[in-house]
């Protein structure tokens, strides 16, 4: 049925939907590109002569098992921030930098550009949802990337608040109970099929969108959709559409 | 040193601050005001007739107590809603209410109306700080609440994310924890002093604004300033003024 506003309404099976949290690493932002735009900056101020593209992916090759390091117990709690470090410290020790240039490379996590689609089309859902990070990024990380990037988020939250990191199922219930909403009302958007799996396993509704240049312009990224996801989208701009708004 | 701008920079002693923490009932929204509006509505509608002023000063005051029943481990962690909720119970058994009017009430919380200057002076001052709420309030109600009232924040802060209520230091430390801040380069900003010392005493860096109508147009809240405090300010708008912007 269409309203008056000339949109139609969203699903009738989502009509309860209350709040959109987003993954961000390669669903809000496109990491690759911009690490290695970082990279190349920092390579032409030091004279470093370095493949930025095999850099970023090597570095974001040890993120997941980081992470599993906490989620096993084997290391205490740390947070993207501290594990990026840790990583990067054992990826670049030949490079001769000074600790500033380290940290400064290592807040490029809390500079990632946003692909094109993203500030408008979170801009337009915000206009009818609660949007929310719901990230492996730390607190700080989220809300400076906000700033930097113009992402009009209604509250950052993050597996630091919950110590612990996506795919445990405590994020998604945690997080739906700090929006005060059943999980059912909360629909988790992401660009990876594991997030989402894990997301529906715990009561949230799913909306995939696809990244196909997640890893680069030269290997397109699988396809992970599933029947069982909400709604499936080429962006956020067709995601609000596929909404009804 | 005036700057090309026109403005002022900070203060030398608050250059390092990096980031603006609130308090939020009384600071930034006018509870009483709002409580007593949305009294007043429903009253119309049920045809009750109350002192919707008593009312309000009837509720608020059962807050701090029932923080406090909390804080003392006499009852587990309830958050705001939950609190707010008990007490409503408490104090309206006679009303009649339905349970969707007594949860519709109750919410009242998340649609507090903000003092005239703080939209303006937030925009203001996020132009050069990260600017968070730091409140009792829990996650939801501080959510809700900035999308209903247009209140820019790059991030919410709340008590509930460390299950502990102001002024227990945990929460101040907490929070510039999150933001990735030493406590100096945080500055709490309250219209109470109590906040103000107890964030002070914690290494956060303090913005007095004084708020004479918290309590009604009758009762001029006392002047709790303190000379410690490192602002004084009317509002937020003069807040960015004496932060040189």
């Amino acid at each position: 049925m269409q309203e008056e506003t000339g949109h139609d309404g969203p699903p009738a099976s989502l009509a309860g939907v209350r709040a959109l949290v987003f993954d961000v690493f390669g669903t809000v932002t496109d990491w690759r590109a911009s690490i290695i735009e970082e990279g190349q900056a920092l390579g032409r101020d030091r004279g470093l002569d370095v493949d930025w593209g095999a850099f970023a992916d090597a570095w974001r090759a040890m993120y997941g098992p980081a992470m599993n390091r906490v989620r096993t117990g084997e290391m205490p709690w740390h947070n993207i921030d501290a594990l990026h470090r840790m990583n990067l410290d054992e990826l670049l020790p030949k490079f001769g930098l000074s600790e500033d240039e380290k940290q400064h490379l290592n807040f490029a996590w809390h500079r990632l550009r946003p692909y094109p689609d993203s500030v408008p089309g979170l801009t337009r859902l915000k206009t009818r949802y609660v949007i929310a990070t719901l990230s492996n990024g730390n607190v700080a990380l989220l809300t400076n990337m906000a700033k930097h990037a113009g992402l009009p988020w209604d509250c950052i939250l993050s597996g630091e608040l919950f110590h612990a990191y996506k795919p445990d199922p405590v994020v998604y219930t945690s997080a739906a109970a700090l929006l005060g909403l059943p999980p059912a009302d909360v629909m988790m958007v992401a660009a990876h099929g594991g997030d989402l799996r894990a997301a529906r396993a715990q009561g949230l509704r799913t909306a995939y969108v696809y990244r196909p240049t997640e890893h680069g312009p030269d290997r397109t990224a699988p396809f992970d959709s599933d029947p069982l996801f909400d709604i499936v989208a080429r962006d956020f701009v067709d995601l609000a559409g596929k909404l009804g708004m």
